[in-house]
């Protein structure tokens, strides 16, 4: 079983009746629900409003896949509660940033770069296009896939390279950009994915939910440890070992 | 002076007046006019009707960067000069195709991959995003510069990731395409740019003519000598020579 | 079942007493006894020998793993059998080049480089350190292991950047090469491997069929399909459909 | 002009005679007196003494490259200017980072990942090879060059994939390590350099030298300004305002 950690700042559904209105309970719920239906796959919660956000070493100890979604109170995680995250990613653990987590600290931490984009809240009609067919993220996806209205996000996106680029989204305002990144860092696989702006029902269009239950699937580690930074003995016949 | 070749199939322009009276010189007449005026740069033209399709081993050895416009004549141009032109890149030559170069001898054998991608000829306007704005090869570059029409091409493009991925393309008919892609191949560097289909007047267009100059510029090598496979002594204190 | 074809050219075991009695049944023979204990992998083998050197369009369609072992014969091997290897790793069979396989036809028509790598043959032993602790292909590898003795390999090696390193050796005469390098191309995985020449037992050493049986594994396709070059028609509500 | 700006903790050159010795005038004194000698360069220095370790906005405003050396120290650079450093990066400025700077907070920080190593001091010596022999920064340097004792760094380096791998090291003890780590973030790029140990004479090395001021013009920016985070304007046929 996948154990899964689905984070969520949860503060737009609290304090918006719109957004409440599409996600009664929550986004991270309504990810949780869908994921929750997968055989091989085990979800909880957490939130900014649990103690420690909810992410305690214990959580993260447990924790194959953290999902995370943040867009207004990114700063009110703590650094601390970053460093915990990124550390557990360099471990093993797998991460997935939506929409609007490409500015929420773990991921910010785990690029190094400022993570900025070009954005623009006009309703615009998205299409995302599949740039490798044949990778496991996007099994199950046509060609392309379409949503009514996204927030539109463009580019630049100061990111690193991605180590694959895999969805590049084209807004019917006229920008592009990269929906679909993924990145190797350290023994664990982080996946960010564009959709999932919190005024539209994005979260319920099946080919966003296969994407997810995919990456899911992809970022799972098969091994999970500290690399250190041993000081080792020189090779002998018997081998090199750490002093 | 960077020597600059421009080779061109020159077929379209001999067969179908639209395309004639687009580019009465030649689509290579077009970009040597524009190349010609800079004073960094000089140009020569080649066609597939000259001998040897005007690629020979001299022409090459005096060729710092190679630009290659080719369409319905990919399969006349012999394997053994396509060969000669991926060799002289490996050596550190400049190579810069363009449109529908992508299914061009030269840049299928050095990329490896089928570099297949999807078309339709339908008048879309593109929007042309910049990916990486501080490249030496978007210089000068907006966030983005647009075309009234071109050929739509969209993903998959079956090439291999590309070392660094300048532009993607936005069609009005929804497409996206990475449209300015780079490659490090041996000594040499490959540039990949979309935008020239001979029924519309690309070539004239500033931004294109700039992304040109600059590329021009970029891959323009600073080495140039075969890497061979040399049978070596082991090292000694005087060093390790080549057998 | 994974399945796995080993193609070997078989010339040095037939010509040289030294190689012969190393692998009496040939190089393929080897690696295709130790493959076939594993459970999930049925393994079948070819050579330069066979008709069409073993290799159809039904032996590559039913094969999901390549393996390829070459040397002074590589260029026995016909273009159009090398171009059929090509087509069927884009659409998404897995390929493993193995030592000398660098200079393959097969491995340098999917890399579009010369593959020209330094060399020397004087029993040097080599050590190979895992770079990528937590990739598929290393596990169950501790931090290095070594090898007696192998035919020195050194830089500069003439590839394309590889898409993952996994693996660099070590050689007691003091070179350094790029061991275990992993590219997608198209739909499909090739990872090349340095160890294995003909004079040295290298095959038997238990660490070097670990990483040939994570490969297998890590190169067979979940998906194969060519991808073409589709016409299509424009976007509508209905979809967007292939001319 | 170049203007560069050398960091050096400047610890065991006060506290250790053995470093003393070697480095009179301190590691920095030495890499800015062999810089100071090039027309195009002109050099400063800044260490851990000086008021906010002599890095501030007004000085980061005026470097183009900015070389830094750290070891016990680390901790001691606060976070704030750590990520001044970062974000100067981010807009353009080049950063070349020495030895065990590997683990300094800039370094660090902008990779994101731990940067750890394997390490051993036990005087080996070094052969550092070419694996790139037409990049900028390796022009001038022959196959490969030694040095006759260093510190022994070891694999696994948990950093993210180098957009660019220009050296591999070899240690008599057996070890590699990727000794020449490029990287692009942001409008800057990074060069990481692995020798230079504190109690050898490494930075009189010529190839050393040459290989730091090939670094110094190939990080040099040719563009600097931050990439914010625009809101922009729906695209007219008058252009995409920022709001």
């Amino acid at each position: 079983m996948i154990r899964v950690t689905v984070w969520n700042e949860y503060v737009h559904e609290k304090t918006d009746k719109n957004v409440a209105d599409i996600y009664p309970s929550g986004i991270h719920g309504a990810i949780a629900e869908f994921l929750g239906k997968e055989e091989d796959i085990v979800v909880r919660t957490a939130t900014l409003d649990d103690e420690n956000c909810g992410i305690t070493k214990e959580v993260l100890d447990s924790t194959d896949v953290l999902i995370w979604w943040g867009h207004v109170a990114h700063h009110k995680v703590p650094d601390e509660i970053a460093y915990m995250v990124r550390d557990a990613v360099l471990e093993g653990m797998g991460l997935i940033c939506l929409h609007s987590a490409h500015h929420s600290k773990p991921f910010r931490y785990l690029l190094g770069t400022s993570c900025n984009l070009t954005w623009r809240e006009t309703n615009d009609g998205e299409i995302l296009w599949v740039i490798e067919p044949s990778h496991p993220i996007t099994r199950g996806i046509d060609r392309y896939f379409k949503l009514p209205a996204e927030e539109t996000y463009g580019e630049p996106f100061v990111i690193p390279t991605p180590d694959k680029l895999l969805l590049i989204g084209n807004y019917s305002g006229g920008e592009v950009f990269r929906s679909g990144c993924l990145y190797e860092r350290g023994n664990g696989k982080i996946f960010y994915f564009q959709p999932g702006h919190e005024s539209y029902p994005t979260f319920y269009v099946p080919e966003v939910q296969t994407i997810i239950k995919n990456a899911v699937r992809f970022v799972n580690p098969i091994y999970r440890e500290e690399i250190g930074c041993p000081h080792v003995r020189k090779i002998t016949d018997e081998g090199s070992y750490v002093i």
